[in-house]
C-alpha cells in the first residue's frame, strides 16, 4: 500500500478498535443463531467476520457524523477531523488545518464504507448466503444514510414534532442498528420467512426502545457512568422524542436550553425538572415498556432456535434498561 | 423510500446523468470484449450494468472532492454542497447553510459509494464472475481513495516534486480510471493471466498519459472547448507534473500564480510562456508520447480479441490527444 496512506488507515484502525458496544454485530450474530446457526460449525468463523463488517459501516457513520456535527470528541478522544487538523497544525503544513481535517475525515469514512463491503464479500460465506444477504445489506446501508439525512434535514427545518423524532429513530436506529443486523444474520442462516418477519418486528420495536433509552440517558444520565457531560443532548440541541414531547407539553425552558454550548448546570436541572413535571419522561418510559413488550411477544411468536430466543430477550432488556 | 430522502437522491441522479465522459465504464466494457465477451450474448446486459456502477464510484469521488476543494461549480453547474447550501438559504432554514451543504454532500457521496456496490452485486452477473471481480473492484476503490488522500497530503506538505505528482497520477488516474476498469472487464470475461497483465500494463501507461494530457489542457486548453476558464489549474494551485517540472526548471512566475483565485489573464499568459520556455511542456508531451507507445506495445503483445484491440488502441489515442 502507498506508504503515505498508512496514517489514514491507522486512524481508522484506532477508531474501530478504540471502543463501542459492538451492538450491531451482536444482533447479527444472534440472528444467525436464531436460524439455527451452530457456533461450533466450520462456517462460524466466516459468519463472525461477516457480521463484524458492520463495525466498519458504523465507523463510516460516526466519522462522517462527527464531521457534520462539528463534534470535538468521541469516546473521550478527539474526533477524526479534529485529530487530523491538529496534526496539520503541529506539522505547520500549508493551507487551513480545518480543511485538511475535513478531507481526512471524508476519505477515512469512505474507506470504512468501501472496506465494509470488501470484508463482507471476502468473509468466506458460501455464495448462496451472500446472495441472501445482499438485500438486507443493501437496505441497511441505505436506511442508515437516509436516517442521517433526515436527521440533518429535520434539524434544519426546525421540525421538533414527536412524529419527526420517531421517523428518525425508526430509520437511524431501529432499522440500521437492530432490525437489519438481525435480518442479515437470519439471511446467512437461511431462516424461514416467519423467522425473518418475527426477528424484524422484534428488532424494529427494540431498536426504537433502545434509542428512547439513549435519549433519556442523554439528559438524565450520570456523567460518571455514561462518560458524557450531564445534559449533553440538550447542549447539542438534539430533537429527540423526549425533547419533542417536552416542548409539545410546555417545558418552556427547553427553548432556551437547546443547542446552547455554554448551558449551565442550573438550566440543565431546570430542564430535567420540567421534562418530569410535564410528563414527558413518563411518556417516554411508558413507550419503552410498551415497545419492549411488543418486541418480546414478536420474539416469542417467531420460530427462534434456542439459546438465541433467551439471549435475544436478555439483549432486549439490557438495551432498554441500561444506564450507559 | 422515506419521502424526505428523495431530494438527496434526485441530486445524485442529476449529477450522474448530467454529464461526464463515461470513460471508466468504457474501458471496463472493452476489457470484457478483450477477453472475448460477446455483445450479442445474453450476459451482455448484465455486464453493461456492472460496468456502469463505476459511474457511481466516480460520483462519490467528485462530490466528495468538490467538497474537500470547496469548488463552486462542476460541469457548469453548482457543486452538490453549494446547491444544498443555496436551498438552505432560499428556504431560510435554521443553522448555517454551509454546514447543511457539507452534510448533504457527505451523505450523497456515501449513498453513491454504497449504491455502486449494490448495483454491481445486483447486475445479474454469474457468481463466479462476481468472485473474480471482487479483487479488482476492491483494489480500484482503495486506490481511488488512497490517491485522493495522497493528493490532499501532498498539497498540505507543499511537496511540488515531479515524483509526488507522478505517484498521485498513478493511483488517482491510472489505476482507478484505466487499469482497474480494464482489469474488471477482463475478470468478468475470465481473461487469461497474460491478457489481464497486458491490459493492466496498457492501462497504467495510458492512464498516466491521459492525466498528463489533462494537465496540459488545464493550463493551455481553450475555454470554449474545455468548458473551464483559461489557466484554471493554476488558479486552483494543482501540483501537476507539468507544474512540478516547470518549478524545477525555473518557471518562477508559477510561485505567484499558483492557487491565486484572482489570477489575471496576463499572469496566465506569462506562466504559459515560461512553461514553454523552460521546456516543461515539451517534457510532458514527450512523456505522453513515450507512455502511449509503451501502452500500445503492451496492448499488441497481449492476447486481445478483436475488435477490442483496435478499439482500445483508438481509445488510447483519443484519450491522450484530446482537446477537452
Amino acid at each position: 500500500m502507498e506508504e503515505s496512506f498508512t496514517g489514514a488507515v491507522d486512524a481508522l484502525a484506532d477508531f474501530v478498535l478504540g471502543g463501542g458496544k459492538r451492538i450491531r454485530p451482536t444482533f447479527a450474530w444472534w440472528g444467525w443463531r436464531a436460524a439455527g446457526g451452530d457456533p461450533e460449525s466450520p462456517e462460524a468463523a466466516a459468519v463472525l467476520t461477516a457480521v463484524s463488517s458492520l463495525e466498519l459501516i458504523q465507523a463510516c457513520a460516526l466519522v462522517h457524523d462527527d464531521l457534520m456535527d462539528a463534534s470535538e470528541t468521541r469516546r473521550g478522544m478527539p474526533t477524526v477531523h479534529v485529530r487530523f487538523a491538529a496534526q496539520h497544525r503541529a506539522e505547520d503544513w500549508l493551507g487551513a488545518p480545518e480543511r485538511f481535517g475535513l478531507a481526512a475525515a471524508v476519505l477515512i469514512g469512505d474507506v470504512a464504507l468501501a472496506w465494509a463491503d470488501d470484508m463482507l464479500f471476502a468473509a468466506g460465506l458460501p455464495t448462496d448466503a451472500l446472495q441472501r444477504l445482499s438485500l438486507p445489506w443493501r437496505d441497511m446501508r441505505t436506511e442508515m444514510l437516509a436516517g442521517q439525512y433526515l436527521d440533518v434535514l429535520t434539524q434544519a427545518r426546525g421540525d421538533s414534532s414527536p412524529d419527526a423524532a420517531l421517523r428518525i429513530d425508526r430509520l437511524k436506529t431501529a432499522a440500521y442498528t437492530v432490525e437489519r443486523p438481525l435480518h442479515m444474520g437470519a439471511a446467512i442462516g437461511s431462516g424461514s420467512p416467519a423467522l425473518v418477519d418475527g426477528l424484524r418486528a422484534f428488532g424494529r420495536d427494540i431498536g426504537v426502545a433502545f434509542q428512547l433509552r439513549d435519549d433519556l440517558l442523554g439528559v438524565f444520565g450520570d456523567p460518571a457512568v455514561t462518560g458524557k457531560p450531564a445534559g449533553d443532548d440538550l447542549r447539542e440541541g438534539k430533537r429527540t422524542l423526549l425533547v419533542a414531547l417536552g416542548m409539545q407539553r410546555g417545558a418552556d425552558v427547553l427553548h432556551e436550553a437547546l443547542g446552547r454550548p455554554d448551558l449551565d448546570a442550573a438550566t440543565v436541572d431546570e430542564a430535567r425538572a420540567q421534562l418530569r413535571d410535564v410528563g414527558a419522561v413518563d411518556a417516554v418510559e411508558r413507550r419503552i415498556t410498551e415497545l419492549t413488550a411488543s418486541a418480546l411477544s414478536a420474539l416469542h411468536a417467531a420460530p427462534v432456535a434456542e439459546p438465541a430466543a433467551e439471549r435475544l430477550a436478555e439483549l432486549a432488556v439490557s438495551a432498554t434498561k441500561r444506564t450507559r
